[in-house]
């Protein structure tokens, strides 16, 4: 009985993201799932990607967090194509928040949304929102054995983001071991490794989007 | 009807938690439940506390982890009394779950049980396992916003724990807000600040425990 219902609430989710898709690629825009822990930079990297491709591109950002509109409004700074959902304590986006918050933004006219999942490493994964691409955002200073302890995140993301590169050094983290066990789960995955702090590689990640955008 | 599952599911929770609860106070067993992101460093925690507590008393671990044994392979050099929990997916640990670990430890010679939960912040907070008490491990590379994106956890927990205050400085982590915001969720939760790499202000922590140690 249980399991009955588990398995009708991700049917309908899955559902309502068969939706979601429709609308998203009969617009021609890139949608990018992104999932981190709790303060891996998700926000900064928003931040960062708008800076560098605002002027471009036209950008949407849907944000998720079971309470405020804290990173919200520092994203508003840049764009105005922004949504807050507050999921009410809810650990995880799911495909029909996402299809409200699409009410309120105009894509017709974007090429990119950008969402922000609530902070967790294990949740929103199995929520299929109806994007285009899961985009994992891991953090030096987590430490190098996130893919041993929270592997569903790893293998189910089409894109291994690794931040705040710029604390490794003097750190314990081992690189080549986080990427092992990284290409172990996912082998088709990429990895990059960046700082949004400061800036380096983050032209990696830019051209990856540019190469996934839809043609308008 | 999801409604009353979900009701179900939470009493059948409470109702196991209160017996792990008689278990532990029939046995004078101060048990503390660990709360914090991934990568926060809960495990290092529980290690520095064995390294100054271990001669004095007698300490179980608990470790929970949706898969791998990886932290408690790391704990096991320093103790013998040691469960390791794989939730196979569950972003929280449960009262059930405890119950089973229990079985595997000498309950009656133990003074002290601390449950490494899931790294997630937001799931396992409304999971009662019958500890005495519930701390909360936030770190300062997460920044200094978790008490305003998290609410329920700091306002749930005991103690507040901020690790990592080795990178405190050149950090933009502004101690005097987190602390702000920590005060106004939950007026009555002490707050100690400390490095498990460094050692420092670790003592807090550790006379925290003493105090509330139950006499055998």
């Amino acid at each position: 009985m249980k399991i009955e219902i588990v398995e009708n609430v991700l049917k309908y989710n899955k559902d309502q993201a068969e939706k979601n898709r429709k609308l998203f690629s009969g617009n021609n825009i890139l949608v990018i799932n992104i999932l981190s822990s709790p303060g891996a930079g998700k926000t900064s990297l928003i931040i960062e990607t708008i800076k560098k491709l605002g002027e471009k591109l036209r950008i949407g950002v849907i944000e998720g967090d079971i309470s405020s509109t804290y990173d919200a409004e520092k994203i508003k700074k840049y764009i105005d194509d922004i949504v807050q959902i507050n999921t009410g304590g809810s650990c995880h986006l799911n495909s029909t928040m996402i299809m409200q918050a699409l009410e309120k933004l105009d894509t017709e006219n974007l090429d990119v949304i950008l969402i922000e999942n609530v902070g967790n490493l294990i949740c929103p994964v199995g929520f299929d929102l109806g994007e285009d691409f899961k985009v994992v955002l891991s953090s030096v200073n987590e430490g190098d054995d996130k893919p041993v302890k929270y592997p569903p995140v790893f293998i189910k993301s089409d894109l291994i983001l690794l931040n705040k590169l710029d604390l490794i050094s003097g750190s314990d983290f081992d690189l080549a071991f986080f990427e092992k066990k990284v290409n172990k789960l996912n082998p088709s995955a990429p990895i990059i490794r960046l700082s949004c702090k400061t800036g380096e590689n983050l032209e990696s990640w830019i051209s990856w989007i540019i190469k996934n955008i839809k043609k308008k």
